[in-house]
């Protein structure tokens, strides 16, 4: 033990030293380099304004839409995708009312980048997102961003769906977290929505305000520093904020109100929930009634907010005309659930961002259909563009396609997805219907060719049974790595 | 960019600088230190020499054992445990003619303590194998282990089942990995195995010599180094030695050539396989056969090797009188499948140290039970001696509990069973029949009270709904932790 200790000193010495002359290092750079705030690329800047400008409403048929999206919702964690113990009849009542996708992705195995995919279409480098989550700039983590370069926020030239649907008319409103950036003018209503209601960030960060259209209404009181990262039920800062058990209700409410207050122009309702994103607080009337335990219990508070939304949908006779979707942001953390899939939250793993997806459209998508045919959350803001006949821009790559096929009849849009390592730049991944080229894992240690099936188990590497898919895939997947290393944001115009 | 090089070396310089001193640091601790061999605790070596001495035959009747063990085999690797893609019918005969375990464990996530824990019956920190897998001494790790202070062998102490078996009597004979120690003193024949054929480490170490009774018949020629450490297909090393394409196939000559060899006496043949650990080399003719690519011609190799010990135990009449057992060390790795359990080797989630276990035993075990009474390889040791009817030490705990009743008709022996992490001293986990407390995990991030259904998914943390559970488990974890704190090697006597 003495030597241990005495190893321990021998050891841990320099390691504090060093630590001492970073830091220093680190305050001397801050006093002689700009921390720099937002970066805007004005040529495309000035090009998405132009193409706002000349929009008009499309030829196609209007109609409302309802997208309810989950903040680390698993594979697993719904009773229509085979949860053992967690019941969500209002969510799986999509199912049966709609469709069901068993190959649906979201665009990042985190938040930030998967909600940037979400609204823009758009892959994370395409829009600076390619590098984790952003983080209050007051915080540790987000002064450190500004340093090394990255962008702690959506940068304001990116083209975002409410923004296309406020200017042909529809109304916008945002209930929820939005984790898209917090400085003044990158809020969401500086990008398309009228209106919102909700926090800036995960409910595991501090501090965690609660927001009604850029006014503060609950102030966070609580102690934490620069330094207080996210912290959760194990972790508590003390001192007074939002009482967590009512916020999905609140969230709700506020939803509802929305859906009462329409009138004559169609509207899109985005509500991204900060559940079941850690910590967890179950709502108090209903804690305590899942089988899943309080992670059930805020799975269950999602599904009773969602059959809300729904019955004042059908109250307000909305829902023939409403096109309601509910997904998740990226696969389950530890306390949810991927099913059979292998990996979670973090991962390029199928459990990290294969998630749920379920669309209703009465008349339009076929009630009942299950469909194995494969969509990212980048194919929303195409698919919507084609549903309503308004063109893309022309000035930027949109790397998701439309699936309006697909919802209609289940038909598939795509014959390959990328996934994107959550501190990489380039894709990591690569599948076609059948097979996963997995190559950067984001682990150093299993930066291996991986090929898998994709139907079977993720475990076992089978190239050697299919070298043409092998080949064909890595192939894929280099085109893409030249591609993204070449024009990162995807600019079509110099 | 630019900023990005300076800001890499504002931070990178100190780091350099810190290692060069941490390394400096090292030197002088080694000039100063004595870089101590294996330690021996003269006490309970003298207690064990007693121990063995005064062993005679038991009353039991006699019987022939066989004990295959695969290094890395996952949970859900084998036909019989539900791969899709993996045929191993001589393997899934043993479910048919013996017992099939859905709910044994090994005795750590890793190698060495599993192993350890398998021969022993003891727990990680009994044999001081609580600190990952040993390396060799002429290795930067193992060199480090000792400067630590961390055993890097078996210690000389323990009391193995082979001593045991042979001093009532039994030949014994290993084929395979080793893995607990290469000092001369410490390898198998220094441990009740009359004689040996195989390797003392992982096949993915450096150097991998093979041995035929402490002399090396086939050299390791590469290029290594002392700081060569894990190497796999993907970062070979170049030059002669083993060709591991014939690996499986001298391994099960060695196995079949020992028991062609039987006499009258009976006989403890332990074949712990060296795959499918990385790196994966498929024998030549059936390469490219499995359905499960590489991954799975190993495994299907290993099938037909465990076909071939069969029949020539068929072949020579022995069959009936035989206990044959086939389990693995740890979960599967990175290429195997963990089935729909979470995690995977290394970690003490499911995936982890739920393994495979068949038993044939004509005439004693039930012919096609399944049973998913609780066990641990803890139990082999306890379990013989039980049937053999043999006294066990008294001098020190023996973890594992005889499981003898579980062979015979299925019943339960453990109310408990208790999981080692790789890296920790202490208990992290335990289970009961209906649930699963975790707490230490090995993942700073992840040390948290978690109570799971053993039967359902790992995911929900369920302790709100069980209390009772819940505390009956922290108490009994807690005084585990507490009991391996005071006495981590588990004397009896001072």
């Amino acid at each position: 033990m003495n030597i241990l200790k005495r190893a321990g000193l021998v050891v841990g010495m320099p390691i504090v030293i060093i630590l001492t002359l970073s830091l220093f290092a680190l305050l001397v750079r801050a006093t002689y380099v700009e921390v720099r705030g937002p970066v805007v690329a004005e040529e495309q800047l000035a090009a998405k304004l132009d193409y706002l400008e000349n929009l008009e409403p499309g030829t196609g048929e209007e109609f409302n839409i309802v997208l309810i999206f989950f903040d680390d919702l698993g594979w697993g964690d719904l009773s229509s995708y085979g949860n053992p113990l967690i019941e969500t009849p209002h969510i799986d009542s999509l199912a049966d009312d709609g469709m069901r996708m068993t190959n649906f992705y979201s665009g990042s195995p985190v938040c930030t980048p998967s909600r940037a995919a979400l609204l823009t279409g758009r892959f994370p480098p395409r829009t600076k997102t390619d590098r984790h989550v952003f983080f209050n700039d007051y915080h540790a983590v987000g002064w450190g961003r500004r340093i090394l370069g990255y962008a702690n926020e959506l940068p304001k030239e990116e083209i975002t769906l409410p923004e296309v649907l406020q200017r042909i008319g529809y109304r916008s409103h945002m209930v929820g977290k939005w984790h898209l950036g917090s400085s003044e003018g990158y809020r969401p209503t500086d990008f398309g929505f009228d209106s919102w209601y909700g926090v800036l960030y995960s409910n595991d960060m501090f501090p965690l305000d609660l927001y009604d259209n850029d006014e503060v209404i609950i102030r966070d009181q609580r102690d934490g520093g620069m330094l207080s990262a996210e912290r959760d039920e194990w972790q508590p800062l003390h001192g007074q904020g939002i009482d967590q058990t009512k916020l999905t209700q609140m969230y709700t409410d506020n939803a509802v109100a929305f859906l009462e207050k329409q009138g004559e122009r169609p509207f899109f309702l985005y509500v991204p929930h900060s559940f079941p994103h850690v910590p967890h607080y179950a709502s108090g009337e209903n804690a305590g009634s899942s089988k899943g335990g309080t992670y059930g219990d805020v799975v269950e508070d999602l599904d009773r907010s969602t059959g809300t939304i729904l019955a004042a949908l059908e109250r307000l006779d909305l829902s023939h005309n409403t096109l309601v979707i509910v997904t998740s942001d990226n696969g389950g953390d530890y306390n949810g659930s991927a099913g059979q899939l292998r990996g979670r939250k973090q991962e390029i793993l199928e459990g990290g961002q294969r998630v749920p997806m379920l669309v209703r459209w009465p008349g339009r998508v076929p009630a009942g259909l299950v469909t194995d045919s494969m969509a990212m959350n980048t194919d929303l803001l195409p698919t919507i563009l084609d549903l309503l006949d308004i063109p893309a821009p022309e000035d930027r790559i949109i790397d998701g396609k439309s699936i309006a096929g697909t919802l209609f009849d289940g038909s598939s849009s795509h014959e390959e997805l990328y996934y994107f390592p959550t501190l990489e730049t380039m894709p990591g991944a690569v599948r076609d219907k059948d097979f996963k080229l997995t190559w950067a894992t984001g682990d150093p240690g299993r930066d291996r060719e991986h090929l898998s099936h994709i139907s079977g188990t993720e475990a076992h590497e089978v190239s050697n049974l299919y070298p043409a898919a092998f080949e064909r895939l890595k192939g894929k997947l280099i085109d893409m790595r030249n591609e993204i290393a070449a024009n990162p944001r995807g600019w079509l115009t110099e």
